[in-house]
């Protein structure tokens, strides 16, 4: 019949139908109690946080903060999450967060390469949890250093050694006292690096208490569910003299054009899309909203509700030791926090009790059990555990002894988290009030289109974002049994045959999480492959000139040789340079990166003829994905010649921003490729082939996928090329608006641009105009910036992405122009140079109120520039932010309280 | 073991146990597919608006709009509401809301009393929902008016006819032409109201258009979920000759003192609080949290989408009506829009197929069956409604034919929703930035305390919000089988023992959707027992000077004679007074009606004495249980002589106050009251007695309960006592710092207040100071006034509530001390009288911008009156409204285009 068609349409899913699926999808998946540990545990994640911050999209939809005037908010809860990690590490700067343990452990490798780049031996202690030994093999191969795994007590420090890495507890869940490893580490100039349970050092010296130079670890635990895997941050942090070394972001204090104080991002200099080639680490995004979740979490509990937190696990640990010992079981001997490493009578029994209850225990090969206990376990629970090992069965735990607490000479004596800002917000009211005062000094989706070149920003549905907050796909832990993730296995193979029909590739591995991971995923790929070729040689990689900053990182990374190729003057790769370099390289070529449609905002007509230009000198195709906007059932990176891709999950694919993070970044491989993508040290999964793995988890960030997948389920094919083709459409509708009001820098052949554009603000300079005074002065307007100085000096790259409406791209177009008339009065000095609208932008309220006004325009001019902005109105939080000033008295801690809120 | 205490507390539960103990209640509901239709239909809420709002603090958490210069976000939407319902009605003006169909409809025969006063003669159609048809029964029995129920087109309108009412469509789902019916009506002075379902009207011809002067209905199945009876928003809307007897609140359009467009709560000298003992209705709340969730459905919808979903239904229906007759049913014949009114050849059979498809029809006394159909129903329900009736499965039904829409004569031919507004946020993106942009203009509890006397602002927790969205509440039918309720069922079993343990009384009916409602229950059964008890005669209600204006409303809605009773200048009642006017009325004694403490903010000392004195003449106590929050585990009415009160669920118990509603009112009783409770005419359920129903569903709001449910469990007793003994030392901390500054006008004989408190402003009078802008001027500091100039006038009355922190309370209290020396300098002539910060607040940021500044302050005064503004300011939407301009010029509809946002 037909009737009208809502809610089926044709074979996409309706919102309702999809949530419908999800929750069938959720049902398969089995919700064992999993007390399997590895940096994965059960905790509770506040409602209030949940409410106000996860499912609020004024704080999941911002992008990453580097328009600092109106990204007040998140950067003052990431000082807040880095001060946090600052304290309880005991070091003296953390930066804003990695993507998950194992990659932590990696940079924190890194840095001691980076730090001792002439040794070529890092050192890892045999406990250190499996996923970051493995994750530490895939960094180093490419880079020829020597991992040595043993007993780190027992190990040979010396003049070759980098550095050296340990768990604390250890992966069995035993607390070792380190301090011999950290001194004979440093009397030979080695990085002493520990990967610690945060949870733990509320009870526990503190890594840098006992000298570690560098700790990383996760913030899991810290009122994050597990999700499979992840989205969740990890911390990384060092001491001071290693900071300019810290991968990834770091948020800073500084001061504005006011002189009041004001966040942003710190040391960006110091970045990788900077370094390019010289990169040991290709890390870009941090994982800001779950940082801020877990910085909110532990301002809600504050320094002595964790310690309470962290008591009662330690407790129900002990007493459950007691209960099993008395029960004839083997409990390895040693200080512990919350994991108990127990040689059980008789395994199959406990195995099959165990199964019984529905527990997931980890099972050692060598017949140990490993049992974790953490903050969402209810008395009830621990009796279930108990019962298992006992076989006897109890109610609750109320007839077991407290055991005291006595951590001896590794007890934690240094003080933590005595900042205000951690002792002011304990209650729900305070916290919840918190949370929206940050989220409205923040520019969002919700105010207006943030139209980033190369960014995405598009909308990140409601329907989409469900899935994050139901039990059934957020409290499975990672190594859990597979056959108990069935929903997620079922979801995992229809959103990678999707991404297979959208990319023309012939497997997509959901691994990565990150679209740097991706790329990293990617290359190790294609170097697997050479090298199983016996082409070990092939290390050369081709990079256009205009390529995305981590392309080169990456590619350093995978131990490759850059080597560049020319732009053409309107953005095209350089075909004589190209077919040049291919000559030159022929028998070392490994691979070219290329992005299509190209970084200047244009469909490369020469697409075909590069791919096969490179595959002929024997080089594989990296094709880009982060413009997959642009491309979805229009074409596809499989059929016009790529070899290898990443997609940006949260780009493309609607998984939100999060203010600077989580991203994912599954990659397609043609088939040849498919025997050599990344594996897994715990998890046996789909597509895996025999590289080594990159993230922690075996699916990455498993809890969003599902927002792609719901995406995916909703557009069609139809709604998907539709999607595409509207954003060029809204690409090239602005740039024909805006043409007549400053130039548009890249067109292709037939007079188009693609998904995005570049507008040149260069021909301004010479009047005193920079384009960040543009930027600034779209603040005013109440809009994020457009991508600044990227890929060429002086211009903005404007994304639209096709959920803007007309009416969106017109206010937009409108600011842009009104500002191109503020520009013209500059030119003719109806305004000065150095005292106008522009070079002043953006103006908070209070500089406008000020009572003694000596500027050469007026309060209103300045404020309203156009008449909807009376009525709809964002404040800038601070005045321009000085950069300057912060990068040469770095602060990355909270600030005193005095220049606080009351 | 004692472990640390969470996430056990003796017998409280945590946020996590409660959580888990919903998902079981929840479990043991079950979610038949409920096709009954009567008003309460399946609905799919658009998810932006269910994150954007629903599970937004900012939409939920602010209070009735009275202070308007910090509510016009929702303002604005009530106003696009009262748009939406005049157009579709094609009646002149709309209020903001009512509580359910049936109130509605009760408010309609209210109207017409009040139109018609002489007459004596109500008629109703036969085929008029039941449970409306009850409701009118309860409120016309007191005003001693017939009701006559027959078929309409055959009952004779005379002079004693002062209206009617009908069903459009009828409850069976027939479409009749009511238009002879409405001249008949109108040839003898009677008022024509119908009782219409929303969405038929996009198809068929309004009630406005075939001459009604009133309408009512449900606006449920405007994206509002069917929660097993509420809340939801009724509307009501008449003619503008009748508007000014319009029940409940208008919200209208005036201009502010910069002569820019306000909206304001028009008309309110109509308001039944100030009309008291002549009242006809004594309707407080609106459903606004409801109502505001169904003007932004339909404006996401806009026209065409609506006739879109409302056509998909029809033919939904006609389809499944040829395959019923196909297979030898019967179907009554008519027009119909989305209902079937069928005789089965089995009803056995039928009964049984859908019981084991686990769908619900209505099943009338005549073996009729009432198949109703939705928009969320799927070609697979409409396949299973079918095989239901023929036996015959089928997979979908695409084989089906697509019918003829014809409603000839009857079709709709008049357009509505033309406005731009509801044309032009049809996108996501576009509504979810609506939505921010109006949560951003109005001061909730996500910015600052609102301490508002009587009215117990606290905090509304996420944990106890979490029950709203979960389908395994929301989902149900309120006339499902009550088996299908057994979660539900478990949950008001348990909260009404709470409940009674909380007040001391012996049941609790939770039947009663307001607080009003909650009194009017409360008297009626105080009538029912009188005249059980063969003392018609007693309807005299005492009520002291000092009580909430509802008391004398809902006294005179109960046909009850109001005599007032003096206050000592204490605020205390005059037992003087109460004793003479309990003799002089002895013998026609009905009730006398308190509150406890008193609204002037005291614990009353002869709170016994006067129970004692009530009883010993023959009457009832009814206790009003606003102040509640001031006795929790401290003292019981049930313990000092109480016979009944309601409970404000919404103020004490934590259902948020949803910026204007919506309540929950249930009351308890001591036992010799239970047999005169209320009964419902279609459930049978617990603590129902012989009176009456009171509201549309038999447990009224039920998917609220849980929220004060949760409460319960997360407190324990020793939570409550500490709750309300915090909120009454908070109340004292906070009277004793302004004692210095301004007179706290009443004090118990122990010189404390209670809960709350009154302060006096009359000395200012003289300078031209007023309270007013005492109130205003708070708004400059982002805080909501506390309530004004009642129950004494030139005063504000502070609640503190508990949730607060002492930094809040003092936060507003500086506040308070800081205007205090704005007003001394007022006084010193400092400033003049006629242009200071207090006579000319609000201040927004657009009138401090002026490039003129003429006043005798500095702008930096006006806005930043304290050093913690600077950091975080809320900037009112608007300048002071003028009320008086616009009830001179009353619109309460969308104002034109260009006043609006761009």
């Amino acid at each position: 019949m037909r009737t009208c068609p809502r809610p089926t349409r044709g074979t996409t899913l309706a919102e309702s139908q999809v949530l419908r699926r999800l929750k069938q999808l959720g049902d398969k998946n089995d919700l064992f109690r999993s007390y399997i540990g590895m940096g994965y545990y059960g905790t509770i994640t506040p409602s209030v946080i949940k409410r106000c911050v996860l499912q609020n999209p004024g704080w999941y939809t911002p992008y990453t903060p580097y328009q600092a005037e109106v990204a007040q908010g998140r950067l003052e809860s990431l000082v807040n999450y880095q001060t946090m990690i600052q304290d309880l590490t005991g070091l003296d700067v953390s930066n804003a967060s990695l993507l998950d343990e194992a990659t932590a452990g990696a940079e924190a490798f890194s840095m001691a390469y980076s730090i001792n780049k002439k040794r070529n031996v890092f050192l890892v202690d045999e406990q250190l949890h499996p996923q970051t030994l493995a994750l530490i093999k895939t960094r180093a191969e490419p880079f020829e250093v020597e991992i040595r795994v043993g007993s780190i007590e027992d190990m040979e420090f010396n003049e070759d050694v980098m550095g050296c890495l340990f768990q604390y507890p250890d992966t069995r869940g035993i607390v070792r006292d380190f301090g011999d490893v950290v001194k004979r580490a440093h009397d030979v100039g080695a990085i002493a690096a520990c990967s610690a349970d945060l949870l733990s050092l509320t009870l526990l010296q503190a890594p840098g208490d006992f000298g570690c130079d560098i700790a990383v670890g996760a913030v899991q635990r810290f009122g994050i569910p597990m999700g499979y895997g992840g989205p969740h941050a990890a911390y990384i942090a060092t001491k001071e003299q290693h900071m300019r070394r810290l991968p990834g972001r770091i948020v800073g204090v500084t001061k504005d054009s006011n002189g009041n104080k004001a966040y942003r991002l710190a040391l960006q200099t110091r970045e990788t899309h900077i370094r390019r080639d010289k990169a040991t680490s290709n890390i870009c995004t941090a994982q800001a909203l779950l940082a801020n979740m877990s910085a909110l979490y532990g301002m809600y509990h504050g320094a002595d509700g964790l310690k309470q937190i962290a008591t009662r696990v330690h407790r129900l640990a002990l007493a459950t030791k007691s209960e099993l010992v008395s029960a004839g079981h083997r409990v390895s001997d040693g200080l512990f926090f919350d994991t108990l490493h127990v040689y059980p009578k008789d395994l199959a029994e406990v195995k099959a009790r165990a199964a019984d209850k529905q527990i997931n225990f980890r099972y050692f090969d060598d017949g140990a059990v490993g049992v974790s206990f953490d903050e969402a376990m209810t008395e009830r629970d621990v009796a279930d555990v108990i019962a298992v090992f006992t076989g006897v069965e109890r109610a609750d735990c109320s007839d077991l002894a407290c055991p005291e607490v006595d951590f001896g000479a590794l007890a934690r004596k240094s003080a933590f988290m005595t900042h205000p800002i951690f002792n002011t917000l304990h209650s729900e009211t305070e916290l919840m009030r918190y949370c929206k005062y940050l989220e409205n000094k923040d520019v969002s989706l919700v105010h207006s289109m943030i139209p980033l070149g190369s960014c995405t920003m598009k909308l990140n549905a409601a329907t989409e974002m469900e899935v994050v907050t139901m039990d059934e796909f957020a409290a499975l832990h990672p190594f859990a049994p597979s056959e108990q993730a069935k929903g997620y296995w079922e979801m995992f193979d229809e959103i990678t045959e999707d991404l297979c029909k959208i990319t023309g590739y012939d497997a997509v591995t959901m691994h990565p999480n990150s679209g740097a991971q991706g790329e990293l995923a990617g290359l190790m790929t294609i170097r697997g492959y050479h090298i199983a070729n016996g082409n070990p040689q092939r290390k050369v990689c081709l990079i256009p000139a205009s390529a995305h900053g981590t392309n080169p990182a990456t590619a350093a990374m995978a131990g490759m040789k850059i080597v560049a190729v020319k732009n053409c003057g309107d953005g095209a790769i350089d075909m004589d340079d190209l077919a040049a370099k291919c000559e030159k390289h022929s028998k070392e070529l490994g691979a070219i990166m290329v992005t299509y449609p190209s970084t200047y905002g244009v469909f490369d007509e020469n697409i075909v003829e590069i791919c096969d230009m490179v595959h002929k000198h024997g080089g594989q195709v990296y094709l880009d994905g982060a413009n997959m906007n642009a491309q979805c059932m229009l074409c596809r990176p499989g059929d016009y010649g790529a070899d290898v891709s990443h997609l940006n999950l949260h780009k493309t694919f609607c998984i939100p921003h999060g203010g600077g993070g989580p991203g994912m970044g599954p990659i397609g491989v043609k088939k040849h490729l498919i025997p050599h993508l990344p594996s897994h040290p715990i998890i046996e999964g789909p597509n895996q082939g025999s590289g080594g793995p990159i993230a922690a988890a075996p699916f990455g960030s498993s809890l969003i996928t599902p927002i792609s997948w719901s995406y995916i389920r909703m557009m069609g094919a139809r709604g998907l090329r539709n999607a595409s083709a509207v954003a060029v459409l809204h690409a090239n509708y602005m740039a024909d608006r805006l043409a007549e009001h400053y130039p548009v820098t890249y067109r292709g052949a037939k007079g188009r641009v693609a998904h995005e554009f570049v507008v040149s603000f260069a021909a301004f300079k010479k009047h005193g105009i920079l384009v960040q005074d543009v930027a600034k002065r779209l603040q005013d307007f109440g809009f994020h910036s457009p991508t600044m100085s990227w890929p060429v000096n002086d211009s903005l790259m404007i994304e639209p992405t096709e959920s803007e409406c007309k009416t969106e791209l017109d206010r937009f177009l409108d600011a842009l122009i009104t500002i191109r008339h503020e520009i013209q009065e500059v030119v003719d000095g109806v305004y000065p140079a150095e005292d106008n609208v522009l070079v002043n932008a953006p103006h908070t309220a209070g500089s406008l109120l000020a009572t003694e006004w000596n500027h050469s325009y007026s309060r209103d001019k300045a404020a309203y520039p156009t008449e909807w902005l009376r009525q709809n109105k964002f404040w800038p939080a601070v005045g321009r932010v000085d950069d300057k000033y912060g990068d040469q008295n770095v602060v990355c801690s909270c600030p005193p309280m005095e220049t606080y809120l009351d």
